[in-house]
């Protein structure tokens, strides 16, 4: 079990990570001394199977429970979910000691942390993420957001967990395709950040996809320090330090949307927009051949995507352009200067953003 | 004109009061380098009689303005409302360059303060109160929210505004019973926090029903003071010090409340939950009678209610306990010590309240 701890002041809190320690979370959960009643937000597939487990551990510790369901898609982030589980909390609500608990992946992450947010101008919530993409990064650092007809993430808030409490024994049962999709912000963290995690993946990876607990409580450790360490000087993005975040993002988001948010997960997207990203690294002469090499083997032995299929330029280009990223119609790409380092480029020529996105095709 | 500083870090603004000073406004916001584009939420009835003159000062400035009209009632601050102006927001913001104005009273300042938070995990916003409720207390702070149908103002958010810019001459237009309403929140300032502001409107009070223009500058800039500094000393209302700004009003919200939200307006509601926070203090020997007397007489020359009419104790007692206000099922309540000074009472036997509430009848 690792600990890790984020310091934001008055709003600092722990990342818990470990294999099996779910049955911890309600003497975790105690010692924050933030309510009575636990209202859990989650969706069937995850109650069915890990329910037992963490109501079990509530109860022992004092705590009422309450279970919430939402479906177990993009489309239980709406502003209509979020008025129809606010009604509901209401109802349960008589003490006025209840407390959220987000009890999923990244969109369960993303609906419970916003309603925590706006409900009474704020409750404690807690993050139990169950998937590999939530653990590393969804579920740290405060980021909430719910979508529009017109938009995702369009509506959101700034507004940190009390705790982040990841059991990587829940890993073991998600989905080959979404366990990738995870694995692809891990390797992330490994571009931008951390040259020896870079190593320990390409050393590792088969036992991640074997899912091997130790190996999947380190990688979910040490992402989650990454991941803190980022939040902790630029909370809000307002610094620009929680920038480099965004490496393999802007061109993946493009992706994903060109295509409709079908066809390829967030992860798949990303893993595609870091090829680009890193191809126009090594047009600028950013990074050497070896380097270059280094990455793209690595994403194609996870067996995240390195092609793009069913999608043109163009569209990819032009959804590009509608990302809210943009600031006065300026882009600004995330690159890097070789492993373990990145470098912001602003107003980079749209052709050379081209060529490298012809190269995935 | 008076400007008033709210200190809060990176979060201070400036408090504007003054008569005929619309016209200056897209000079102060053109200095706070927010954005370019005014999207100025209002309703029909403002609109018609200021947006003349808003519009000219802001084209002015530079900004390019477009105005959102919401029902003149409660019923705009729903999450419906929320959702179906961003998505207008949406459609508009194509620089990004999007700042929101909220030109209105207080149910128009919780609406767009509200969808400034969330929207893009928070955009620029500035408040142009147009009643005296709204340029004394509502638009001050930076408490936003908006109702569900189980319950007034149950999301919300701590968010502050950029600026808070108050022309008293929107004043001249508003009806008597909501002018006296917002007079209700300056005897509360008096009361609280002011006795020479008490004194002054003893003196004074038929020249503020007769709109006279310096005596308007004159306690909108006082109180806009008085609020300020509890607000930079408690933001969130974590510190217990906000806390004296509920003076009248845990009652008065039991009233509206057990009203059902007609029948008595939120000043005359204050109003009312102010003499009974009087008569208790009174009970408890903590005034004696002559600053009772100076209180009910202050309120009843405003003609502001000073008997509850249509209602009966019981279903006020009901409501009172209902209030979001109680942590823990524990009842606490703003009295006073004399004018100008608080005391904040928790558990009182419930007969004490009972018997304060009679007098009302």
């Amino acid at each position: 079990m690792r600990t890790i701890k984020l310091n934001l002041n008055k709003r600092s809190y722990n990342i818990v990570a470990g294999g099996g320690i779910i049955n911890l979370l309600g003497k975790y959960i105690a010692g924050l001394d933030i309510g009575s009643d636990a209202y859990i937000i989650t969706n069937s597939l995850i109650k069915n199977k890990y329910a037992g487990a963490l109501e079990r551990a509530l109860r022992q510790a004092g705590f009422t429970v309450k279970f919430k369901l939402v479906p177990d898609a993009e489309s239980a982030k709406s502003i209509k979910m979020v008025s129809a589980v606010i009604e509901d909390i209401v109802r349960y609500d008589k003490k006025k000691r209840l407390f959220i608990i987000a009890f999923g992946g990244g969109v369960i992450g993303d609906l419970a942390g916003f309603i925590a947010s706006i409900y009474k101008r704020g409750i404690p919530y807690i993050q139990v993420p169950t998937t590999l993409l939530a653990q590393v990064d969804s579920s740290i650092g405060g980021k909430t957001a719910v979508d529009l007809v017109k938009g995702k993430n369009l509506v959101g808030a700034f507004y940190q967990p009390r705790l982040v409490f990841s059991d990587v024994n829940t890993l073991k049962t998600l989905p080959p395709r979404q366990l990738r999709s995870g694995l692809a912000e891990v390797i992330k963290y490994g571009i931008i950040k951390d040259p020896r995690l870079f190593a320990y993946l390409e050393k590792n990876y088969a036992d991640i996809l074997a899912r091997k607990g130790p190996v999947l409580e380190f990688i979910v450790g040490r992402c989650s320090r990454i991941k803190a360490n980022i939040v902790q000087e630029d909370e809000r993005e307002e610094r620009g330090r929680r920038t480099i975040l965004n490496f393999g993002h802007t061109i993946g988001h493009a992706i994903e949307a060109a295509a409709n948010y079908k066809g390829y997960n967030h992860g798949e997207a990303v893993a595609l927009g870091m090829l680009v990203a890193c191809d126009i690294s090594k047009a600028l002469r950013l990074i050497d051949d070896e380097a270059a090499k280094r990455i793209k083997q690595l994403i194609g032995s996870t067996g995240l995507p390195v092609k793009i299929r069913k999608l043109c330029a163009k569209d990819i280009i032009e959804a590009h352009y509608h990302d809210k990223k943009f600031i006065g119609a300026k882009n600004k790409l995330v690159l890097i200067k070789g492993i373990g380092k990145t470098k912001i480029a602003q107003n980079l020529p749209l052709e050379i953003i081209r060529q490298a996105l012809r190269k995935r095709f």
